[in-house]
């Protein structure tokens, strides 16, 4: 069927099931198509086809309630809510959110982007449905990844406690980005392999029967035993200890299993736990067969082939620039311990994972315990190297004040994807750490200019053995500059001096440091002399050259690509004010607000910080300190 | 014997049980006298007084490593290992930490304060150890409430996954700081009522040999039978199915179970968790009794009475205060749910719970699940008021940015012991929120100058539907002020002068508004008149106000108890930065350093936050501008 004349969820009510599979199938044919030419998650969409449409066509939303964790995976929850005609700018700027957006449909009920939220809000939801004496069910969709975040847990357990009704899909695609990690993926594994536990545990209840009594010692055992029927076999023996009815696994591809166990579900008191077992990039071979996560979300491809659309990138990934210069000083430094919370894939420590396995630590989708994990490692002399994105660092704030700040442990943080990342949009924009790390006591904070000093900061982080010091480093790929052969430590708290001049400057650092030197070329043709400092520390900022700069009383712009409230600029500001010296300064940032998808130069643009700007405001600076001057 | 004198647990090895019986009795006489006086966690360290002295008799401190979670409960530890005669200073200025401490002891050897930290921290122990081919022990000891925070789950998930040889202590007092919740505590319950655990085991299996095998079928469900033994009865069946060997429940008062079990786990290949049970408050009737967890933590009391040494405190306390306003509007809005991550005590929601069980929730030791909640409250248009330590807030950082302000939702964060705390010290002060909520988009952050405006802003909170709403309030007790009858929403983001001025102006709020009008009073008798202002909306600021006191050319001073980076004094830079408005600004507030424990105004001394420096600056602030002026 031409699936954007879909308006609403309903018309599935009508569909056999010889049409929900045809369905099915155009479904997956839109999908790949589209995706090959936007990008996205293909593969976790891919797996969830069967899935969504059965439950659109069980349950009615927006009156039932999904909740899409994560939230990648909701494209064909889009498709089916009347979002098919948009996809064509699917994570573009202003197009199509690849999450679930309140504002785009009244069958989005929740927004996602970070992992095991599902749970709390669904908790939430099904609260306020009981306070208001309501009978809608809510149905969150997680995946077996997203169910070992602490967060999730944390839910899993107050649930069971409370007793609630709410109906859990538990989507375990044996993979959630990377190959899955951590004891409950075991469980998850022996569940797997007993798809018959419904009959054996029938086949013990009557074995039970047969068991002979002789005495009471024995009969109240066998009491016991009957009571502890349900830890028989491996019968999701976990999720009912922790008060769930559990049903499944059943098989997310087979439209009878699925509606049947939906329907039970439905009639189940108290909170159900329904394991459905899909297959990653199902229909399409090059994503189906994956092992590694490639086909998790991707850019453009071929089609036919399979191939990646490659991009024309001048330099290496910054990722994978930073997880190298990091693999190779673990040869000679065995201080150093790598550990990542499920991405290993998007940060490229596959090489550290093979070289140093026994120093290698993929804890799974557990941003919390990575970041303490890494303070017990420095405890004991070690030089751990926590990588993770700055958007999930956000999950161990408290882990990294409480736990790594405050007794300042020698813990290297690798930021990577700072900045704006681009499609992914506002939940993953990677623009707070800088400041929600900068009020942290002890931290030190860099940013490098390029790839060559980025391997420089590597040095300087594993050399530095002052407390926690953090390494940004943003999406995307450096500019192809030379590399030096040698690692040299930066001082710590040093600034550069890129460009000299004589009437402002510009402070700032990574990836807007090319938009100051254009604004500095395009000013010098106006006959504006500007100085370009590459402020690669943000903490702690170089003194010396502030006060000097004051000295010479310069008009300062400070520029970032991070947000301006107790950001950078502040910092300068704060610095200045304290020392008393008198310096124009402006500031150029992310403002008070989230923002969306895009492509990073669009944002930019539409948040005003580009060169052009920085143009404007060191005119109107010089001009109006000339005038002060007259 | 006099606990004085130790300086080593190495004594411990040649003490037989009647003389280990002994000891424990001199440590609870000791505890009991010391915390009349000083106060303290001396519910918890009764507990624990025979499994400290089992751990140190049994591993070899500080080669084998200790982790006591959250850490409240180190007492002992602190005794055994030398720092009985600190006693007297316990949580003063400058005298012994409530808490391990690094640079106490070698024997401390991970700082704690915050919950379920030690597991995560010993895996990174473990991990080093396993590194340098090394071979000592490292042994957390967790209780049952920490073990519901979502990172001990993360972490216990990783170590079964990694197999990692460590022995988890689990204590388990059946009671956190208040009465447990979750469907763990269901498990540990379950657990607690089956001593005989490993008999019924030992039965079940030589009934299992019994099974007659008639025919394939059954022959393999028995076969599937013997594997899963380990699921029968209660046998710690959720640690073993997260990868851990489990020992007991044992009696934590027992010496001879202890040390018999320990010495076990010591040869136990991986992870083990040694369950064991202890009571609260042993040995002390008053605390014994304690059901609602009054004897967690206390101030002085009369040892022979069990009274609490009542506090000349003038108003009303703020946790109550706030708590009391709250349950008022619920009993006419019915869109007021309240939330609590295990703090029903500390914030005084009893009433609350029992006036309106079916809209309060006490979510247990897991804030990222409580706050993800209410957002999830929110969106069906209910209005949750989130009750949270602001030092406990930071748990939920991600939560609040990601799944309350981003989608902007009707959430009203009740921020209780906003500010410096005391004598819980550096893990507990709540100086922190307003740097990290204040650049979160659509965050209101508000704070009253007194108990009367407290309830306003209550009502303020609740009335308010444009977003997140956090209402900030102190530690301890108000100032006795008259209290409206009818309640009054203050119009968000309004400034307050509380006393006029033309000379200069202080910008400040909350507990800080005294000491600001001391100063105010103090100048005048110098002849200069301040102003000085509530600012009582922290985020948004009252601009037209900024922009007056801008036009009146006033010099500013900011007093904040919190951060100073990012915090309000630099929202009020920025401010006038960005709005060309040039005023001379002074910043008083915390450093940037971690503060220790002691009385708040000691503190407030040290970091010369005080009615004094204001003075001083204002003098000189008034001084120079007069200079300027000539």
């Amino acid at each position: 069927m031409d699936l954007t004349t879909i308006t609403s969820p309903s018309f599935l009510k009508e569909l056999n099931h010889e049409q929900l599979k045809s369905l099915a199938q155009d479904v997956r044919k839109f999908l790949i198509e589209k995706c090959s030419v936007t990008g996205g998650h293909i593969g976790p969409n891919l797996g969830v086809v069967e899935l969504t449409i059965a439950l659109h066509k069980i349950f009615d939303s927006p009156t039932d309630k999904f909740l899409w964790d994560v939230g990648h995976q909701a494209y064909v929850h889009k498709i089916l809510t009347g979002r098919a005609s948009q996809f064509d700018t699917l994570r573009q700027y202003k197009g199509l959110c690849g999450f679930p957006k309140l504002i785009e449909s009244e069958h989005d009920e929740w927004e996602t982007g970070h992992s095991s939220t599902s749970l709390s809000a669904a908790m939430g939801m099904a609260a306020a449905r009981d306070i208001k004496k309501e009978s809608n069910y809510v149905v969150p969709i997680i995946g077996d990844g997203a169910l070992t975040g602490g967060m999730a847990l944390e839910a899993l357990n107050h649930i069971g406690h409370e007793k609630t009704n709410m109906i859990v899909i538990l989507n375990d695609n044996e993979m959630s980005i990377a190959p899955n990690v951590g004891a409950l993926h075991g469980v998850l594994g022996r569940l797997r392999t007993s798809r018959d536990y419904s009959k054996a545990k029938e086949e013990l209840e009557s074995l039970m029967q047969k068991i002979p009594l002789v005495g009471g010692k024995l009969a109240s055992t066998a009491e016991r035993v009957k009571d502890s029927l349900k830890y028989l076999v491996v019968s999701g023996v976990f999720f009912e200890e922790m008060g769930f009815k559990y049903l499944g696994p059943i098989d997310g591809h087979d439209f009878e299993a699925l509606e049947h166990h939906l329907e039970y579900a439905k009639k189940v008191k108290g909170p159900v736990l329904v394991h459905v077992l899909t297959k990653k990039g199902k229909g399409y071979k090059p994503a189906e067969e994956d092992t590694i996560g490639n086909w998790h979300g991707t850019g453009p491809y071929k089609i036919e082939t399979g191939d990646f659309v490659k991009s024309a990138a001048k330099g290496p990934g910054w990722s994978a620039l930073i997880a190298e210069t990091v693999r190779k000083e673990m040869a000679h430094d065995n201080r150093i311990a790598v550990i990542t919370p499920a991405m290993p894939v998007g940060s490229k420590l596959e090489g550290i994972r093979q070289d140093y396995p026994h120093r290698f630590y993929d804890v799974g989708i557990a941003e919390q315990h990575a970041a303490t994990m890494a303070a017990g490692l420095a405890t004991q002399k070690m030089k751990p190297f926590l990588s993770i994105y700055s958007t999930f660092l956000q999950r161990a704030y408290d882990q990294v004040l409480h736990d790594i700040a405050r007794p300042n442990l020698n813990v290297i943080i690798g930021i990577d994807r700072a900045g704006l990342v681009g499609a992914d949009g506002e939940t993953h924009q990677g623009v707070f750490d800088i400041s929600f790390l900068r009020h942290m006591p002890n931290m030190v904070i860099m940013m490098p200019k390029d790839e060559n000093e980025g391997q420089h900061m590597v040095k300087t982080a594993i050399d530095y053995d002052g407390g926690p010091i953090a390494l940004r480093y943003p999406r995307g790929n450096g500019y192809g500059v030379p590399m030096d052969a040698t690692l040299q430590p930066l001082p710590i708290g040093s600034w550069e001096v890129l460009r000299a001049g004589k009437d402002a400057a510009i402070l700032t650092f990574g990836t807007t440091i090319p938009m100051a030197l254009a604004a500095a070329e395009a000013l010098a043709e106006k006959g504006i002399d500007v100085e370009v400092v590459n402020a690669r520390f943000i903490k702690p900022m170089d003194e010396a050259m502030l006060r000097e700069l004051a000295a010479r009383k310069l008009p300062l712009l400070t520029i970032e690509e991070s947000v301006l409230q107790g950001g950078f600029g502040s910092a300068v500001l704060e610095f200045m004010n304290d020392e008393k010296l008198h310096v124009t300064i402006e500031r150029m940032g992310i403002p008070d607000q989230f923002i969306e998808h895009g492509d990073v130069p669009e944002l930019l643009a539409e948040i005003n910080v580009t060169a052009d700007e920085a143009v404007r405001r060191i005119e109107a600076l010089v001009n109006n300190t000339e005038k002060v001057g007259q």
